[in-house]
């Protein structure tokens, strides 16, 4: 057994030791290849570095880099108080959460209240990660503000005793037109993490999207499911290194993924500044890659450290490329304009496999000012509304009532993901929270189809919903404006 | 007379005593059918029950359920005082309530003022049932703001001397287009409860619409009235035991009620979050029905409860089963839709007796974001006009000032409803309050026709208003949409 | 010499005297016939009623009304302390004011200052009097906002070193488009009352319009003025008892007025909550008619009491009458719709000598929601233009900066009135607060016209602003409506 | 050495010294020729005048006006701390800022940061000068907030590794689309005022425009440029007295200057209220022109003063007088509607050398309600789109992010200006500020282009943006309303 103040004294860069579950490892060799820097490691060198390392390594991770020499033992732990405690990056105990002043589960009413929640209980790096979008925040805003101005119409006399939520979706069953949209870094949230998440959508019958930064390798994600049977579909970034991506595929083809989500919204990352303004990122590690991703040279938050490595580079022909790589169904995630819809709805592109696309503006952490995802769907049923029968349209973003989802089916979405609400109820109260999130989405979803007298999913159409506010703002094409201006001149 | 000591022996399931109204019943073998559920009784076990008794059971219900040997006698009140009293449910006394800082009846200038007052005055559950509306509460809030949008047109040089409110609605003289709206449990705000309303209607000349879950038996409301010819509609939530329905609908006939109101827009209870947070709820009797309403599980406030038993499964086919079981004209409540409006208006329903239909989204508490009574005025304006000629149309909602009344009137209506402002009036004022309330409503209907140069209610018409603000909000049939779309691409 | 200590033993209505400018009156008998009513002398029975009599009653009033015996003499002042001060109805001494904390009069740079002076310095009640507005205050809100969202369209490479702010309305030439509107009770505001006004306009080169219920009498305003040859207009309530007005019309031909305007958007009193909240009206007199002015019953501020005895059942015959009594040109006020202005328009009304029309909405005092003079504007110029060529048309209401009148007189205004601000400049500041206020105006007009590239008053036209953002708003005829839906369904 | 207490006797306007770094001046005989006027230096009479002197006159100003006797010697420091200190102009020591309490010019992220920390670091009264708008800042407004209304139309699939930023204005290439706007007073900021701001411009490869009422001499500012091949334009005020500004076109052609900007938009100064509530303007003196700038009379603060002596009578006509005076391209600022860019572009204009324009409203600082400039830009789209083909378009006002300036450029923009952020950025910071500044805008353009998938300013077009919650706000010509009215009456 080391003594922590043995331990206390390796803390240079010629010396650097650091305790991590209760294990004593010397990382002196491993500084200048440490994938979030050596500066990230040093800050913590000579003491226990466990609450930095966890939440954003995957198990394994160290072992996998080290030598077993380096592996130096266990610490006596009746001295490690001795050791100055950093700040808990994560809540230190969110499993025990409820009991320090966090309302009981049944108190979470909706969204907003597991926002709320987070908020409180999230170490104030995780929630600037989790919640910070691009510059002012307009899309995010735009994105949870725009479904709440279309208006429902609900119809009497219908007989809605019996309402059925369930749809099928890429060819898979759910029980409700609900996805969780995949999302860096869980482990942030809950120690159970992606896996967490897994289990979750396993008992309510719903998707899970896996972020290629998922902070667990996919291995683990899948083992957190249901049964075998549970579909889930893997989100992709392309990496510069495509040999790497190619390796990740073909993991992602046998841990039984069901379809492969190409990432198109964010070939560069956002200016997050909620996140930058939180210090000391970069000692982060995608679990997927098993690589350090870093950004380069001052600011750059946690978002923006997740995106190195990806490429910039892709176009419409590195489809052929993926479908050389993956048998799985592909989705484009990302579309925002209906001429990209449009292409994506080509012949060629659906012989290539092509079964999806995902309107998204990344959480409102891409480009600030993109439209929220309901206005492309409307955009793509004023100008190319054919997409909507050769492919099947999905959303995130903003989805924080079931009114908000009943409306995109309406518009003519398949089902909706949840992003950062999916974290929220991972945030304290684990797999529970996200159960209860996704519950309540259910219920919410019945109930408004209850209201508006329809009984299936299928039901819904454009006759339910009033999208006057909105429809003043979509997406004009510039040679109507200039036939107006030839009719003024006239 | 039995001393409080010994009754407050008697609180658990083996032994359950209450003291109401300074009698002790043993409820014991009432615990397992209680429809508030036995949690809801063995709360109050051993103790005074009264005020959380009273305001949510129709006098007479505990007599009615007992047998003469469970009535054990009368508490001696020099010892109640040991009994720990529990929190009141309504105000101690809302009619000392002005003396107790509560403004002076004079000072209500307006409807906002009531409500400032009702929020001071009522018990939190009560506010919270009275005041919640649906998830965000946008329709509510759309309720309350879609009048203010639409801008009068006074006209100059007209006698008005002289201006004559009155009007006839389902073929009743009333003294103004005024309808206190069915709401449940009044007696939550004052002890007069629905028969202190009926009063108060019967002195200002107006129309009461009796909810089916009101806290007094209809026997009781209806004795409430000023006259033997005073009229009043009875609305009906259909049970799902229909023969519970048909007896309460002879009942009806025999009371002198002069229509029956069907309700339509709420086959499933909205999420009234506020009315969740409060907690406690499930004991409470609807008084019409005589049966416990109850809310399944967990959550569900008391808004939740009263719905229980309420039927989902009604369609345009069960108007001939309600002509079966009544000779009274039909009103259906709860449109919002052109559609169902124009189905309303169909030979084959005026042939039922359907005479007249409310515009309503329940107060803002059934499905959120459903679009503003006025909203529906104009929709069926623009396509379904050959309604106002068929059937009388009424709206409720949102109604605060004279105004807004004036306007839906401009639009269509016969008369509009008040809600909440009627049981706001009832608070801590009693049957005086909802009087005012319905004086100063009277006063400012009279004020605005003067200010428009009208002379009487049949006056008022289209020209009267500007509405260009809500205009492009209300809904557009999807088709012509689509030709826009056409003409776009060519 | 009186004790004041045996003054206040008078204090009952069988013996009830109060002193006034340290004089004594006995005003016993005088209690039954007082306008105000008894109760209004009786709160202030035995005591100096200075103060409260004042500014609501011209100088004279009471003498006039008392036998000599009834003036029972001078009041010993080293006794007066004796008697309990009663609260300040205007700030004790307004020409100190600046002197109390009130900003030097260059340091008001805009009429928002003066207006928050003016809250500072004027008494609760006067204050309430000027300030508020019907129901819940929109058509103000509507009045103040409604010109800035008017975009002006600046023109550049003029030649502005001269610009010309002169005009001529109703054949009077005046230095700058605007007028002070006529607006009751200026002595609340100063002491020197409409007479102080009337200086400041003749100073300033523009136009008064007096009020019916100025607290002044018109022989009093009228020699306020600088010259005998400064116009003037005198605004007229038209009494009940038509002999009344007969009277006073030829009063007003005597004095030298140059037109009568007949005041039509307030046939009844709107409701003025803030008014009615501040207690004890009632004991007003208005200066022009000599008579008192009560409210009726509970309720009724200031505004309510002053148009007891107006008439309500004017009509466009009524102008043959006013023809007959007066030879000065006429002018309608109170125009709020296109039909209004036509009806105006019509050779008849040309023929009778109406030269002129004022939209206003009474300063958002009468009908709430009606709508702000610029849109009656833009309704008159869409629906009814050549009424610009047979009437001169003046805007009141919501008039607060150089860019505001400029705009009104792009739309087709010959000039525009203030009312609210010319009291806020007399209040703390008299004449010379008045002066201060026009001169910012003429300020403002002058840079806003350079700014645009304008050199004179009628040169100003449409080309110069942008209105798109309230063309949606303004009044669209029902039938145009209707060819829409006849569209839609084809 | 003389001693500061024998200076301090002189301090009348029979004897008045002041000390001014370190050297005592005898300023007696210059008091009456004062361009500021005699009061400014009266009030610093006897004192140490440095920090009140220095930021607003060019470094020599007093050499220049002084002869050589009047120049006293050094002051004895060890006698000046008897002198009473004045309150600092400026931050005492702007260099020093970032050690008291300013915030790292690291975590300076965006313009809002570069805002909120000059407004700590400047003085009232220079921020009042900076920051202060015209009347109710709605232009203001308006700039910095229009663009926020447009949407972005990000592509999927383009290859987005390199973007370039690069253009060509005026003849001259920039590494990105954005120029300093003429700003007067840098030296209110910093002490290397106007020079700082050029040498950081050298250093990011963009283009500074000298304003005319620079605190430096255009000799000094050019000189603090990174290499004479440096481009850099000049703004003109003509002055009343034209010989003066054709003396300052000569300077402006020998030093190298590479366009002339005359501007336009503010033939008269707008009404700057907060910079008028700040006290003591007057002693300024405008560094180009070496002339005292006085407001006359009441009131007037900076801004006012700055305007003194420009001609307010300019015509297109005086294009012809610039031509004759200048060989430099030039460019017109200050255009706010389509027709005034319609006239730019006639065939004589561009004879005459004109070649760009700016449509700017002076940042919201000549006629408050004046339109932002994107709306302009969208009105010349709209109506006279041939105006991009014949002179380069520019604009400034309201750019805070790079989306603003890319939407500015999808428009037809050539490239945007700043002005207020240069100022804000130099503020406490220095020329590295202003470097930060154009950085931070560089990088923030760049991710936007990225996200956008967009190579190259070139191809910037109507497609990337939804402009609709724009489009019904442009300027409307009169006559098409007119049509609709005669429509609509048929």
């Amino acid at each position: 057994m080391i003594d922590a103040k043995e331990v206390a004294k390796h803390n240079t860069s010629s010396s650097c030791w650091v305790i991590i579950h209760n294990t004593v490892y010397d990382v002196t060799d491993f500084l200048s290849s440490h994938p979030g820097g050596a500066k990230a490691i040093l800050s913590l060198a000579g003491q226990d570095a466990t609450e930095e390392y966890d939440p954003i390594h995957p198990p394994g991770t160290l072992e996998e880099s080290l030598q077993k020499s380096q592996i130096l033992g266990p610490v006596d732990p009746s001295t490690i108080a001795a050791v100055t405690p950093t700040p808990s990056l994560t809540s230190s105990s969110p499993e025990k959460a409820p009991n320090n002043g966090i309302p009981p589960l049944e108190e979470q009413l909706n969204m907003d209240d597991f926002a709320r929640t987070a908020e409180q209980v999230l170490s104030p790096k995780a929630w600037a990660y989790y919640s910070s979008a691009s510059d002012d925040l307009l899309t995010k805003t735009h994105n949870n503000t725009a479904y709440r101005q279309i208006l429902l119409r609900p119809r009497i006399f219908k007989d809605v005793r019996e309402v059925d939520t369930r749809t099928i979706v890429c060819s898979t069953p759910i029980a409700f037109p609900v996805f969780v949209a995949p999302a860096a870094m869980a482990r942030l949230a809950h120690p159970s993490g992606e896996a967490g998440i897994a289990e979750a959508c396993g008992r309510e019958g719903v998707l899970q999207c896996v972020s290629n930064n998922a902070s667990l390798k996919p291995e683990q994600i899948m083992a957190g499911r249901v049964s075998g049977a549970q579909p889930a579909w893997f989100q992709l970034y392309v990496q510069e290194d495509r040999r790497k991506s190619e390796a990740l595929l073909k993991r992602v083809d046998v841990l039984g993924f069901t379809a492969v989500v190409l990432t198109l919204d964010a070939p560069t990352p956002g200016k997050r500044e909620a996140d930058e303004r939180v210090k000391n990122a970069g000692n982060t590690t995608s679990a997927t890659s098993g690589e350090g991703v870093q950004g380069k040279g001052e600011g750059g938050g946690l978002g923006k450290a997740l995106f190195a490595g990806t490429t910039p580079s892709l176009t419409w022909e590195d489809v052929k490329w993926l479908r050389k790589h993956t048998k799985l169904p592909i989705i484009l995630k990302g579309l925002q304009t209906h001429e990209d819809a449009a292409m994506a709805a080509r012949k060629e592109m659906l012989e290539l496999g092509v079964t999806g696309i995902i309107l998204s503006n990344h959480g409102g952490r891409a480009a600030d000012t993109a439209p929220p995802p309901v206005y492309v769907l409307m955009e793509i049923r004023k100008y190319a509304p054919e997409v909507f029968d050769k492919l099947e349209v999905y959303v995130d973003g903003g989805i924080r009532r079931g009114t908000d989802a009943v409306k995109a089916l309406c518009l003519g979405a398949k089902a909706v993901g949840i992003g950062r609400s999916a974290l929220f109820g991972l945030s304290g109260y684990g797999v529970d929270g996200v159960r209860r999130v996704l519950t309540i989405l259910r219920e919410e979803i019945e109930t408004t189809m209850r209201l508006l007298g329809v009984y299936s999913v299928g039901e819904l159409g454009l006759r339910h919903i009033n999208t006057r506010a909105l429809d003043g703002l979509i997406y004009q094409e510039p040679q109507e404006l200039s036939v107006g201006v030839i009719k003024a001149k006239l």
